[in-house]
């Protein structure tokens, strides 16, 4: 892409002026707007007041992939084409519980895959996905290109930090639309989430779009619109493309917090059932395996993942992984050498009855009050908090039964967020009916 | 107002949330914006995103009363109390060619009424009427808040310069609006002008709403809702209000040009017909005579309105004005002493046939390329040059008949805006129908 600002003969006013009035930006004026607010020519102010344009004009398809595509070009394009053709990543739209990578990364690795992953720090209910992994005494996540290349290559997959100069025009925009109320505008959430993961590099791309009270799109609607779109910029930039529509009404698995998920995730690698977080990780992995050509359909892409951890490969995958990245994985193999908090709190049940609802948000919040999140980036997130579920959606469950483990570094935190807990289960006298766990798939 | 942002418990971005979702902001809420935003603890990216808000989601009249007394109070309140109860302010959403203010407030302050006053300065086709008013040798806009009063106690009108310090909100909101397409939405319109006509002080306001290719508000319907909504918060803020709704698809009169302008005011005042622009003052100044209780009925006002020009007292006025001012009143009584451009060129009809349109805004900015207008705020004004029209829409020309007279500071600068100002009219067979000068008075 060439930007032409310097000889367009255009101003910005116009073309605020131009989407306010519903008109179509072209290629070339999305691509001036990005370069120009990334370099600060373009001022704060006058983004703030296109962006919130775009909030009530929308974008068509052919500009939303041009401010994908502006964006992912503001900064370094990642060059994986070292690895093959088979260079996979994956993304969450963000949930409650969320372990997914720590999953499905040694699965696919060890049926072929490389996934070469860059990932930020988490802010809110819990860590990101690196805060998780800290949880291995010694695991770093900063590491020389060439390293990294050569992990994704003999390993199979690596989990780095984000490069700093990975789509920065979407840092500086997401920043800006954070305080101006404009977060919530399909188009842009496509170009934030998309541009860095074009310019990340891989060839195959998922996405797992959240759905619910715990997620960001909270109707079913929003969210296969907002995969539709992902799907189709990531297309039209010659990506492999599939979205996964999941439930987060209630939180992914059974524990929440940083070190438990690693262990839950653990857990699944070793056979166990968790059943939402192992059939997402079956569809996610079989989407891979099938658009990157690893495996010439579902029926066989679903045998070999279930092969990868029957046969112990994708758990070793995962300990090769923790070990290049100076993490100890003696911890893979036994998970009491993770984290743990002093404090262990049974929640019992208030009722005999069901369980018929559960606030995923407010769970994440225990969590993060427990210490497990951060409030601002600058918090330190204390790995062995968070919360273990015994009940979900559904359940039945008798009056003193146990509900939940809480996970804290005392007491009183322990006691403040059984009370907590307590506010997010909702109990009936029987079932309820919900919809399915995955919801769809776009591809 | 009492602003009370230090103890409200609310955040910008939920306010910018609130407005884009077309929720109605409290007054609570919108002082805590103006405030904010004036003293800077609200930086411009986040009130443009709001302001964009406000241009989809428009305000309630609630709201839009709010917005301008918060803005009217940001600055100085300016108290006209000791000039009794006939106070009168008149604003023009601007025109070509209008030059009301110069005929109207001596005719008004020949009928007892005390209009106290401030004028901006001009930017675009031509000088504000304080440009206009330095055509007289020695007219200071500049005096002291004592002075000002005094003038407009013992003559009845007196023109001043801004002070520094009226709606500065309102300076600061619309140099933002103007750099980010916010700048045409009608509760934002009525705020702006509102604001400094409230702060400066005067019982009754009318204002003069132009409508047409000329005119900020292109269509009639936009216009009467402006009306509306500008008589509606002056009335909310407990003033006597009108506004009238007038035709602006060709210039007021016929001279567009500082000095030129002046010389035309005199001769109304003087007892010359310019049709559009006595109607004008006639109906303006009947509205501030019966809203301000000078006058029983606009019969009554407009007899007393016509005497203050035939029996010459008007004129007077606005001798003993500009000598107050420190001007050279001898100017109004010989126009020849008011500054006057080199070069004189007749532009002639090229067809028989009548004139059926004029674009306004295209004459002005002949004037303005002749030098009579401000590109930005630095340029020097030339006070001599501008056009005068000889033909109107539906006046009757024959080939080589004198259309205008271009007055420039030379022979090239004249030849350029002959070839202009041709380009502005077209001609046809016959009449065309037209509204009629005055589309209506709101009241």
């Amino acid at each position: 892409m060439i930007y032409i600002h310097e000889v367009m003969n255009v101003h910005i006013v116009d073309l605020i002026e131009k989407k306010k009035r519903g008109g179509e930006l072209t290629e070339e004026e999305i691509g001036y707007i990005v370069s120009g607010f990334t370099d600060g020519s373009i001022p704060d102010y006058q983004m703030s007041a296109l962006l919130m344009a775009i909030v009530f004009r929308g974008m068509t398809g052919p500009e939303t992939t041009a401010l994908t595509m502006a964006m992912a070009h503001s900064g370094d394009m990642v060059d994986l084409s070292a690895l093959g053709p088979h260079t996979a990543d994956k993304h969450s739209t963000g949930g409650v519980g969320d372990k997914t990578s720590l999953v499905l990364c040694p699965m696919v690795a060890a049926c072929g895959g490389k996934m070469a992953k860059m990932s930020g720090r988490g802010l809110g209910h819990t860590g990101g996905t690196i805060d998780k992994l800290e949880s291995f005494p010694g695991f770093s996540v900063s590491m020389s290109g060439e390293r990294f290349l050569e992990i994704a290559d003999t390993v199979g997959f690596v989990i780095a930090g984000q490069s700093a100069n990975l789509a920065p025009a979407d840092k500086k925009m997401y920043a800006l639309r954070d305080v101006t109320a404009t977060v919530n505008a399909i188009p842009l959430i496509v170009s934030s989430i998309m541009s860095k993961k074009l310019a990340s590099g891989a060839r195959t791309i998922v996405l797992d779009v959240k759905t619910g009270s715990g997620a960001f799109m909270e109707t079913e609607e929003q969210a296969f619109d907002l995969a539709r779109e992902m799907v189709s910029v990531g297309r039209n930039a010659g990506r492999n493309m599939a979205a996964v529509v999941t439930d987060m009404d209630q939180p992914l698995g059974f524990a929440v917090g940083n070190a438990l998920e690693v262990k839950e995730a653990i857990a699944v690698l070793r056979g166990e059932n968790v059943p939402d977080l192992k059939e997402l990780c079956m569809v996610l992995g079989s989407q891979i395996l099938v658009r990157s050509g690893l495996a010439p359909d579902e029926i066989e892409a679903r045998a070999r993942l279930t092969e990868s951890i029957e046969s112990g490969a994708a758990l070793k995958k995962l300990a090769e992984m923790v070990s290049a990245q100076g993490g100890d994985s003696a911890a893979v193999f036994d998970t009491s050498l993770l984290p743990a908090a002093p404090v262990q709190r049974s929640v019992k049940a208030p009722r005999d009855g069901f369980v018929t609802a559960m606030e995923a948000r407010d769970i994440g919040l225990v969590s993060m009050h427990l210490g497990g999140g951060r409030a601002s980036k600058e918090d330190e997130i204390d790995l062995g908090v968070g919360v273990v579920l015994r009940a979900k959606v559904n359940d039945p469950v008798r009056a003193g039964q146990e509900l939940a483990v809480i996970h804290a570094a005392d007491e009183a935190s322990a006691a403040a967020a059984e009370e907590e807990l307590l506010r997010c289960y909702t109990f009936g006298d029987g079932p309820v009916d919900r919809p399915p766990f995955i919801r769809g798939v776009v591809c």
